[in-house]
């Protein structure tokens, strides 16, 4: 069974919440069992698309195309697959009429320039969506490719109603491939396979394999069987084995990031959090309110860049900044003190750093990062050092935060 | 000219930072006139690298993988581009030193199981890193493979002194290709066509096409040229009237995002900024310092979650709260007002909304926004509607803020 392979159309080098679609289409089909091969980003150009879309057709499998709607990239999405199909393209009556319509949503007639976006290959049928712009598909060389229109708000509509269902119907035809992610936090690649020896390369129904993702390790379980009722079984019978090897260096499965678990523990056991940036500058708090319901557990946030704002808005004393800088333990704990306190949140989430490229010292190098967490459990500083560029240890340093805070919640 | 392929080996539907290294990759290409044709993360099965990497090398140009360097996935890189390049895999001594180096600088003798690390493809060139992992090159099928080591901390080190030169020699043989991207914001696909009508479709050395990329409509202008300076020159003469035909809606070029040209604005005017969030959750923020140097002119910021927070924190009355509802535009404003009050800052960014999928109403709907802007040319509240999901929206509530604090310190 091929992969279902994801080309978004866009720039390949450039994105503002890079390719927040594609990821999002990639996830709906693991849902159901359907292996995702690749995800792509193409630059919107008909060489470089042709290149990428000529190979993938050869599969068979099912192929996804994200395009948008208007612009250029729907013009080249059209006529490249209607080369590599082999057929014309053709004004769809219908399509003509579904985009009058959109227009008309919005006030307005359809420009006729704006007519052209009815072109369609020949044999392509058409996706219909509750109120927005359509998508289609078309059997090309063996595959099916499915054409979406990007940034539509109906986008979320197309791909359950009509990619999932097609998607499904062609990974079952050949089995099913279902697998299991384990995310750990806090183990390296070679610890990690030192657990797991009695896995690792071996046969059998399930492969058990190390990844890395974003300096994490991840754990893939993948049972390859005819049908999806094997392959569930497979799982189930292997899945808690491994995961105990792991023990609560594994925060989560699948979807389930370091947010989403701390988000259901703070609910499990009804406390909420504040949080205090230095370093992060807002990142703590921009992932846990990412997660639907974080109104609940997430009071409220501070991001203190400067020394005044520590003082003002946690309490920190100015004298505890000018004895251990404002990047130490003493100030990380007391920022962690002053975000449950200004909160009046039984759990307190606290990071100052050096997040680069300027700034660091040969005692406090860029990378070093101190974490503060108050917790029913007390509370407890770390002192990290994490490299790679500025955005890189924002992250790591929420990683590392939010971990402790998973930690402190689980004791 | 074949524009490069980076190709990370990951999981294709699930991400941290996405893929942070492939965009950086990319964008140091492009920083060299070197075209990235796609940039795809691509599933760590055999089955699925080598149906990516095969068609990849027929190009002839060049084809980047980053993979962990750790973990299975550098054996299936390893595995697939000796069997494509038709060669055998033999141990490099060199690499075993560096490898055993490695291990040492952690104190650690290199485990006999992780020899197999220094496997490489027959013919493969070490491409060495000041201090750390290497990466390798092979000559596979006419076309440069470079192999670099994901999330090592020397992978822009590597990028820097083997790849980019590489890349470019490849490049410049065949001529090179120089874009640039114009960047808007507040603009339709439509209303962009139509001012750019008089270059769209046109011949000339430079092309010029309308791409849309997160909703945001970027118009990209194309040179192509046997020289460098020839390309540049293009670029030059055509870039200032299709720039001037866009006006102020254009927020920057290439790299450029809102929260670069922002920060740029702040620190010319010598002004700085407060944020107060609520359904962006820090994201603002999180953006704004994502910008090396922003320490100078981001003061605080506040995420505010609860009615309380609003009140504690930013001083708005709890009546105009239970008068108008903690979603509407006397909020944002007094929200923004309160921000410049507690950072002592002459501009103050505000955003109240209804991130979804729960709390809507029929007044204000899932993706209602309010933005409050102060800064020295007053206070402006806008209200806007938002299509898409909690982060989709999120991201366009930030989009509008810091356009918004744009068009403001443009004022």
């Amino acid at each position: 069974m091929t992969g279902v392979r994801i080309l978004t159309v866009g720039v390949a080098e450039l994105a503002g919440r890079d390719d927040a679609a594609g990821l999002a289409v990639a996830r709906a089909l693991r849902a159901d069992g359907v292996p995702v091969a690749s995800r792509a980003v193409v630059d919107e150009d008909e060489g470089a698309l042709e290149a990428a879309l000529g190979p993938a057709l050869e599969g068979g499998g099912v192929v996804v195309v994200l395009a948008p709607p208007g612009g250029s990239g729907g013009d080249i999405v059209r006529r490249v697959l209607a080369r590599l199909a082999g057929v014309r393209l053709v004004l769809s009556d219908r399509l003509l009429d579904l985009l009058a319509a959109d227009s008309a949503r919005r006030g307005r007639a359809l420009p006729r320039r704006l007519e052209r976006l009815a072109l369609l290959p020949q044999g392509a049928q058409l996706w219909t969506a509750p109120d927005g712009l359509p998508g289609w598909a078309l059997e090309a060389r063996g595959a099916l490719v499915a054409v979406l229109p990007l940034d539509a708000p109906d986008l979320s509509a197309l791909v359950e109603q009509h990619l999932r269902p097609a998607a499904r119907d062609r990974a079952g035809a050949g089995g099913v491939a279902l697998v299991s992610l384990l995310r750990t936090a806090g183990v390296s690649a070679a610890d990690a396979e030192e657990r797991l020896a009695p896995w690792l390369g071996k046969e059998g129904p399930v492969t058990v394999s190390c990844l890395v993702v974003d300096g994490e390790v991840w754990v893939r379980l993948l049972a390859r069987a005819p049908s999806r009722a094997v392959a569930e079984a497979a799982l189930i019978a292997a899945g808690p084995a491994v995961r105990e090897a792991l023990g609560t260096d594994c925060y989560g499965v699948d979807g389930e990031s370091l947010e989403v678990v701390v988000g259901a523990l703070l609910r499990e056991r009804g406390l909420s959090v504040s949080t205090a940036e230095s370093c992060t500058g807002g990142l703590v708090a921009h992932r846990l309110t990412n997660i639907p319901g974080s109104s609940r557990y997430v009071e409220r946030g501070v991001v203190v860049y400067s020394n005044e704002a520590k003082t003002d808005l946690l309490g920190v004393p100015a004298d505890l900044i000018r004895a251990h800088g404002a990047v130490s333990a003493p100030v990380a704990e007391a920022m962690a003190r002053g975000a449950c306190r200004i909160g009046g949140t039984a759990c307190g989430v606290a990071i100052t750093g050096i997040a680069g490229p300027d700034g660091g010292s040969p005692e406090k190098p860029v990378g070093t990062v101190f974490v503060g967490v108050a917790s029913p459990a007390g509370v407890e500083v770390r002192r990290f050092r994490f490299a790679g560029g500025r955005e890189a240890v924002k992250w790591q340093s929420a990683q590392a935060a939010l971990d402790m805070l998973r930690r402190a919640l689980l004791a």
